[in-house]
């Protein structure tokens, strides 16, 4: 049966320390939960963090590498997912997520954000980044949730997962 | 030689009046400038008006379509690219485009916007929508330039090729 | 740390009666190697019976959809990554499978091989349509292989990747 | 309106001199006719020599490159589609093609041709590699054509649209 996916996406090279205390956070209360992590897989930033929280955990990691090798992948993905698709694999990462949280922001978390809004996926952020809280809320107000922490969002996430079921 | 393509991104079933007038404006801007113009290519508001715009000033159109076949193309098209990527080939349309220009504000134009950015691609905003100019000036000052007008994005563009050149 | 996977592409819904038995045995086996399973995702032919017999031996399943949701999904695929790509994503079956094994034929089984042959990958074929045979050994001779049974397949398999690790 | 595009696909750097001049005249034919060229855009074998052709003749060239800049692009591509998606960007040169040409055999084009025939396409095959016949002509006995020249193949991409119009 397939299992539930929660995408955990953030910048790569320029997350923050707390992006990456965040997403190391995330990685361990999603395993904890029982779902799967899914990343963008590379051994950088909110993916790699969020991966090894996972594994601490006892989860299950699964990487959507925009590369065509395993050069440069996180050590701790169980699952790589080779694409050779650059950054259009950031759909498939929403895609595949049965909920994105966005941790931290930049350019490539932006248009994994915006790409899961159109294709009608809730998203928790979890980010201090005021500009992009405005911005996404504004832009879909029902699909957009805003986390304080990595309790907070992943209450959030649950709550998302219930609702869907009922 | 390869043709110099503007792309124009933006709103397709929730453009506003204000979004297809200037959509249609720029086709015809970009088209008077001997650049070919790039969109997505689907039958529907940005897309259409600005290609019918070029199509009006003689240019060439190429719609990069997110589907398998011809249907939901716009008529004004001279080039389809069918993809069956969904929302993925909006990677390919920034990519693709020498200047990516927004024409109003929606989720896939925000996705747009991002991928272009990440793949360091400068971009002109011509929306009203200010939480949008907010938070893509805050993620990339550089590479995001606000338009006031139709004629004022163009004029952007100029500058951004005449720098590039040189 | 990544898990060896290992592809099983074949028909879904023109397969035979002798590719599903392969198919299930071959999903057996490489789930009793402690291999991960990736197919097509789909429920039919080839993809799901495969899945079926991973999950019978207690394997794990991926399963790379062309879809962008869960319907039409085999109910034995506990992974599955949902690409909206149509059949680019055969691409992504064969790039991130350490070993492709091609298992029956038919046009989007062919267009799996070719893709593992120009990617560099390795692929055993257990198929007894004689011209794939021939067409694909001549297009990459050191490359193909051709299996005559399941343990046969999977003794290959096994040599590929061990000459890979020496 | 849209215009009609012939694909002309077949090996890059393994071309042979028959290849290759096959390609141009092939290119060259379909600018005769009105018709676009789209190839997979690289300034190499097949690719170059057919867009060559074409220009020749007046024609307009599409290239639907696999990366994601202008490095390595044909100096005679008109329209360049930057995918940076690899060898996936195979399955959109083929659906763009109203019909596929195949000049020439290698494991990218077989990709190409086993593309095609998947999404249901017509392909005419041009090549003296018999496997290649033989097989393609089993996979799809209905939608396989065998050139033995530029000009016969161009007759059989006529008389396939004339089919389809009627």
């Amino acid at each position: 049966m397939r299992k539930i996916l929660i995408g955990v996406m953030g910048p790569g090279d320029n997350a923050t320390a707390a992006d990456l205390e965040n997403a190391y956070e995330l990685g361990k209360l999603i395993a904890t939960e029982g779902w799967g992590l899914l990343t963008g897989g590379r051994k950088a930033g909110v993916m790699d963090a969020a991966s090894k929280g996972a594994k601490a955990a006892g989860g299950l990691t699964i990487g959507i590498l925009p590369t065509n090798n395993t050069e440069g992948i996180s050590e701790v993905v169980d699952i790589a997912i080779l694409t050779d698709m650059g950054n259009a694999r950031n759909n498939i990462n929403v895609l595949s997520s049965d909920v994105v949280i966005a941790c931290g922001m930049g350019a490539g978390t932006a248009s994994e954000v915006a790409l899961a809004l159109k294709n009608g996926k809730k998203v928790v952020l979890l980010t201090e980044h005021q500009e992009s809280q405005r911005f996404f809320s504004s832009l879909s107000p029902d699909n957009v949730f805003l986390g304080t922490s990595p309790e907070a969002a992943i209450e959030l996430v649950k709550a998302i997962l219930r609702k869907r079921l009922n």
